[in-house]
């Protein structure tokens, strides 16, 4: 547990009880991104998938179309602390300066935490050049996704503080999970995870979430072309309306025996 | 509850049962936050109390240092969208040039949701100039702040899917609620309640929040000045290592009959 980059060890004191003792807890640090020499973004993040995480944001941030974009992708070389991850794209940053002029100006327009630059439903129809081809989900499927998502949130259960993020097939069968202290970023890494194997876009698979359905994760499953997002929480008025515009199936507050289908 | 800007009706279906019906949903919209006639930050917020929600932002970001820097703060004339939030700032852009230079290259180096431009604990210290006053909470009024809190969730209490923040007095007594979706924008909300009231800093209260603490709402506390943060849900590292940095003291998993203290 001690070598996992996810959690640390910290004092507390629980009351009622007296003394003190020591506590896993979900390690936030800063992940800032670059594209060769520019740096797009700096992300608050659990480390352990950077490259996921990197690769993921900027697939749906719309910078990287697929991994033929990318000549290679790691962490800044000689930096201790490892949290730049450089990436090297193919033709150079050239070839890709209408997107990262667009990124940088969209994420010029937004700030810090709970603050976004998807300002408008608008920018998504510029990002995806991916239909979505709808998918109706089994609900005995969907209702076994939270424990699904649980047994693969081993920082969720050590910290009580961690996100969770999964792609599954529509037949319930698991194909990669992440976790992260951030929601966005825990469905980038399982989205990057898919870009670093050379499979995107997305079509076939449910995108499962532990909190709650923003716009943002709408968005972003929308670039990938998911169509459908299973959330554990609430979703947003605006997460529903980019959904049924975008033909994605969203479907909240899931319990292992009942869920909420926006329609 | 159809006037609440907070929430909205939509279609929905609730498996297992059958047919159609009509739920609240937690509205999420952007709002420009702009200083004269330069664009700030966009954030994705809950409508109805958005000049609270810029005043906070700006406090909490360095721009505002307390009300008598403002002169304005009003929606946009002519948006009928209100979906902009002008400050009108005494000395004009040119006297908070280097504030403005400073907020907009660091949420530059930003980026949308879950990412977060306060990249390192250094910053911290450029913009408070505020010391936190120690305050040790009673263990007995804390256990009363979920209950507390909860009652001034109306929004959530339909939705399910929305924060709320809360400043209270020591001794228990609540001062200001609101709620948001964002659960900066809810800290937000609360502080810059306080800017407007001509309240800052804000040495001598509780800071509630219904989830996580991470990062950004610890330094949001810091720059204020509040001695005492007790979130119902986890705390991040970061979190925690700015809290003993600033003498803040950092409660988490907050509930009726126990909590944890980050010591």
């Amino acid at each position: 547990m001690s070598d996992d980059p996810r959690m640390v060890r910290r004092r507390v004191r629980r009351w009622p009880q007296d003394g003190e003792t020591g506590d896993h807890v979900a390690v936030e640090e800063p992940l800032e991104i670059r594209v060769e020499d520019a740096p797009i973004a700096v992300t608050m993040r659990t480390p352990g998938a950077d490259r996921e995480l990197a690769a993921g944001f900027l697939y749906t941030e719309g910078i990287l179309e697929d991994a033929a974009d990318l000549i290679a992708l790691e962490h800044l070389p000689g930096d201790a602390a490892a949290n730049t991850v450089v990436a090297r794209v193919a033709g150079g940053v050239e070839a890709h300066a209408a997107a990262l002029a667009r990124a940088t100006r969209e994420l010029h327009a937004t700030s810090a935490c709970g603050i976004c630059g998807k300002v408008s439903l608008d920018r998504i129809e510029i990002l995806s050049t991916v239909a979505v081809q709808p998918l109706e989900p089994d609900p005995a499927v969907l209702i076994q996704l939270p424990a699904l998502l649980r047994a693969e949130q081993p920082a969720f259960r050590a910290t009580g503080g961690m996100h969770g993020a999964a792609l599954v097939t529509p037949a319930g069968a698991l194909e990669v999970a992440r976790e992260d202290i951030g929601r966005h970023n825990a469905v980038d890494k399982v989205l990057g995870w898919r870009l670093l194997a050379d499979q995107v876009p997305v079509p076939d698979r449910i995108l499962v979430v532990s909190g709650r359905a923003g716009f943002e994760i709408v968005q972003k499953a929308r670039v990938a072309g998911v169509p459908v997002i299973a959330a554990m929480g609430a979703a947003s008025s605006l997460a529903i309306d980019l959904a049924l515009s975008a033909n994605i199936c969203l479907i909240g507050f899931l319990r292992p025996t009942s869920f909420t289908r926006y329609s």
